[in-house]
């Protein structure tokens, strides 16, 4: 159903990407960042998506984000490159480091970037699926500031380092794997103390490092459990060394919270990797490998309760499709704060009556 | 303590090489095989440590291992390599892999070789950590036969595929991160249902895919839930395309059990990666924040009942060195099969006496 209330994706793209060219961004970093944004909203991972324009711009007006950097490339192999995002938007940093190994990957069957003082690049996948439309196998995961303790600590050490994998396939859609490190993010946190609820048992750690129910025990100095326990924690470490070390960038405990040190420049590095299938075999056999694949699993008996099986993604893929068609529902509070930002960046009357 | 009953690592070592040797495998293959298992001994992973011997043994008198495999290389660049393994020991297969992976970083910062028709390689994390001591971030992974379901699912389609990396530090051991990504491995199942305990829930799931506290329901046709429930699903399918699918290996269903299906060829499929730190930045600056972001971790408040805080496999290396100093303690139950074999392969008194 096309709810009159919904914002066309173009409508709402054009918005955030006036917003931001309003804020200093050239018309080509403002598109790039507005995409990103855009298509988290599309895909329903809204809390990736246009929920974010308003602490961008804080950051920006803090001048804490550099509306213009100049990023910069050193260490240059044919197959490796390490940036600095001389703290710029994450994503007009990360569309720099993403467009340097889909050149790279011409010449060479596995490149990689790694990347440093950046920022909030958005959802992970948006560019690991990038290169997964070149045939490329594509990996993206960033640091970010501490949130869980090491198993048998107290405090937070370590992000719960987001990571992506994409995999094209023939017929059927991408394999899009897109996690945090944590059980759950802290917006589901949020979300409870919102709704005055509980949470589950096995979510997050009180500041003492003891499992709590209470939504505020956490989000006042507790921290985020890692999934699986010591797995999210390992799986954590090595994203923060792909990224963050392997960089030169900062790490652990020198990364400044996105949202609660508003003053502080965030610093995160990234890591982007792309292995092309062309270089192990034929890309039309192994997407056909990959359909197959997908029908064996997608084929199983259900569970009491299921009505279908999804891959990795594959509910993203499917919303998009829904709110490409239809628009999308934004939150009260999300319209209200864009039209406010809008109003303040003289954006056109039309686009702001889009909302 | 050196408990007389203990056997030393060498014997181990000597005793389960003879036994291979007699069985078929060259002298350098046979340690190639010993070694690994060995290993994981030492680590304190029994479970892929020597007490697989049996089950390799009879999988080659059923002539679905191969002793002597011809290792094919195809589709090589510089870069990159797939692998046949001729249905040879995963091992053998594997350090073939990781010498052609080992060769090829001399030239190129970012390497790999995926690798079909191979059998169980012991832990991932022995071959990932050949390649740390390089200056390279090893990556080690292989699918096995379907254990989980998808979510939603009633059936295993996935394997609890393992992954592993490894990080090189400076004065501090490696980060080695090793996982497979179900909840719990099946042996801890097969544990429970020895000692006639139930299991907590979340770890397995009945054969209509419901979840269960009672060890036979998971063995007689159930299966494991992933870690993370859509995240350990996600880096299984990663790993089983990368392994399997990048290779044109065997995948998902038609992949048979090691244990169950003794009279079919396992065809599994691994994938090694090795990323040059060299290519980054100076590998002594990178290894001296490892050891920085060790210390970061390391250093945190501890949460009550907790006396030290861990990297990933630092437990592990703390046991290698106790057991390389003290001799490992096999059960008895492993060391009579052991003796077993060691008396049927011809291998000297001396070393049958250290068991």
């Amino acid at each position: 159903m096309n709810d009159p209330h919904n914002i066309q994706a173009r409508a709402l793209l054009d918005l955030c990407a006036g917003i931001l060219r309003n804020n200093g961004l050239t018309d080509r970093d403002a598109h790039i960042v507005a995409n990103s944004l855009v298509d988290a909203d599309l895909r329903g991972v809204s809390s990736h998506g246009v929920l974010r324009m308003e602490t961008y711009l804080q950051r920006l007006n803090n001048r804490v984000m550099n509306a213009t950097p100049e990023v910069k490339v050193f260490n240059e192999t044919a197959a490796t490159a390490v940036l600095d995002g001389d703290n710029g938007f994450g994503q007009v940093v990360s569309q720099r480091a993403v467009d340097v190994l889909l050149a790279k990957t011409k010449d060479t069957p596995i490149a990689a970037v790694s990347v440093r003082n950046s920022n909030h690049f958005g959802a992970a996948a948006y560019w690991a699926a990038q290169l997964a439309e070149q045939d490329l196998i594509g990996v993206a995961v960033s640091n970010v500031e501490p949130l869980m303790p090491p198993p048998g600590g107290a405090e937070a050490r370590i992000g719960n380092n987001p990571l992506s994998v994409v995999v094209p396939a023939q017929t059927h859609r991408p394999i899009v794997v897109d996690m945090a490190t944590s059980v759950v993010p802290l917006g589901k946190i949020l979300n409870a103390k919102s709704k005055g609820e509980p949470i589950p048992e096995g979510w997050g750690l009180d500041s003492d490092g003891k499992p709590t129910t209470v939504p505020d025990e956490v989000i006042n100095g507790g921290s985020l459990f890692p999934v699986g326990g010591p797995k999210g924690y390992g799986l954590a470490v090595i994203v923060e060394v792909l990224s963050a070390l392997l960089s030169g960038g900062e790490f652990g405990t020198d990364i400044h919270s996105m949202y609660q040190e508003l003053e502080s420049p965030n610093r995160i590095s990234h890591f982007f990797m792309a292995i092309k299938i062309s270089a192990f075999l034929d890309p039309q056999i192994f997407k056909t490998s990959v359909d197959r694949y997908i029908d064996q699993i997608k084929s199983s008996p259900l569970a009491p309760g299921n009505d279908a099986i999804y891959m990795p993604g594959e509910i993203e893929l499917k919303a998009k499709d829904t709110n490409m068609a239809n628009g999308i529902s934004l939150p009260p509070s999300v319209a209200a704060g864009l039209l406010t930002l809008a109003k303040k960046a003289d954006v056109s009357e039309e686009l702001i009556r889009s909302l």
